[in-house]
């Protein structure tokens, strides 16, 4: 599979009294991170909901362990990588290290959700496209669906 | 003018590694006394985006200043009330306590705003309806434009 | 076990651009959830810190499930309970519903945790003290610690 | 004045219902972007700390002004400043562009702050030292404090 790194720096308002990250910030780091791996495609976001008339991949079951505190100003590495293909769901797994150590990994099970044909404000989960999933699984990020510049973030 | 008072609880994860509120929570507290400030219409925030056609009330200008520190698990007060009607725009001016003490004060200014007719996408600022105006200019709460428990939140 | 409820308004705020509630806003709920069912000890987080000599709660484990969205203006009802009780960590079980659905449930393993003796920084896992243990397994709430009102939140 | 620039996409957890940044969200953006900018002295945030001794530079006075909204996967540039040295205070000022126009403009007005020597847990104004204020007048960001590599960020 395709592994996206991210490298980011750990600020203050991320950090609770205990000075170490509120949990919280870790799934909106998990979030944030599926969507630079969907970039890899060479799609945007914007654009990768245009294209194939999505409302987006919501989650449905997500999850984390906790090994060991990041703190205010560290540096950590955020790796990121789908685990497990479905039909119309798949589980991108997330780990963060902290000087090459693992300080938590955890996964998002999400959706790959169109409007609902006949219900209003609903979705419906559709097959995800199968050049989405060989573009994910190369692990050289070679085979991308759009033509945007697919640097890593 | 109607004054709107909340009580609320300092919590952990609105604290930074110095132990105090890290400002931009401050902006989330401004914004959701805003809508209950409003509901004192007996209009929840659905209800009065379905009867005026408005998006929303956006905001255009907003400052704060901070005079005392609120801490994790602090009961703080926070009141908030219209303090100018313009024609489409009006400002809110919230202020918190800590043990009968200013802690900070802030405004937001914010616009009566529906969708452009032509623009999608855009939207454009509409005269403020009168009875909102007068539900919320009325220090007793009394007067109200929907139906709704109108309590103090 | 004692099960405490909290209603809750979603706010603005805490949506996203699909109207419904960005995923993160649900641990940050989970988060002061758990932080007002140790309230019903009689004790508010900063006493209980205190009074037991500990850094907090902190989080290893956690997890949700995602059955139906929450949407902005919803009211909803956060029950959070005590679901398993090790010697020195314990498991908060937390369902989250609307009109009397189930929304989303998820659990936070978390670890009652004082500073460690010798290394300044770390924590150091503490056997949970038997009162709080009783106080939280009591359903009917009358068992407290502290002499705080204990009233829901 | 040093001008410090970062790139920045706008991430789908930062927007609200209406698909428009949150306004809330610009402010932890201007705090990040304080780190950042005073980053360019050589020194991180935590190094700050410890060299001066200082608890960090808390906010005193805060505004912003919004002129077009921020959407959902648009490409921001942050613009960071010193607009104005006071002998223990600052003024940071922020621009934010998307596709070359102004999207809002706000200023942090921030103490340089070391714990009161005789009242726990308060803090004391202390005068800026020259270097910092040296380094951060250098339009070439050339003189650095510190020897971090100072790249923007």
């Amino acid at each position: 599979m395709l592994v996206n790194r991210r490298t980011l720096r750990i600020e203050w308002g991320q950090c609770d009294p205990a000075g170490i990250v509120f949990y919280p910030q870790y799934f909106i780091i998990f979030d944030t991170s599926t969507g630079w791996l969907f970039e890899r495609t060479g799609l945007s976001p914007r654009a990768m909901r245009l294209k194939y008339g999505i409302v987006g991949i919501p989650v449905v079951d997500v999850g984390a362990t906790f090994r060991a505190p990041c703190r205010f100003d560290d540096e950590v590495i955020v790796e990121s990588q789908v685990s497990e293909w479905g039909r119309s769901s798949f589980t991108v797994r997330h780990r963060i290290l902290t000087n090459g150590n693992l300080a938590l990994e955890g996964f998002e099970k999400r959706v790959w959700a169109a409007p609902h044909p006949e219900c209003a404000g609903a979705i419906q989960a559709q097959p995800i496209p199968a050049e989405i999933i060989a573009s994910l699984s190369d692990p050289t990020g070679v085979t991308t669906v759009g033509n945007k510049a697919a640097s890593e973030n």
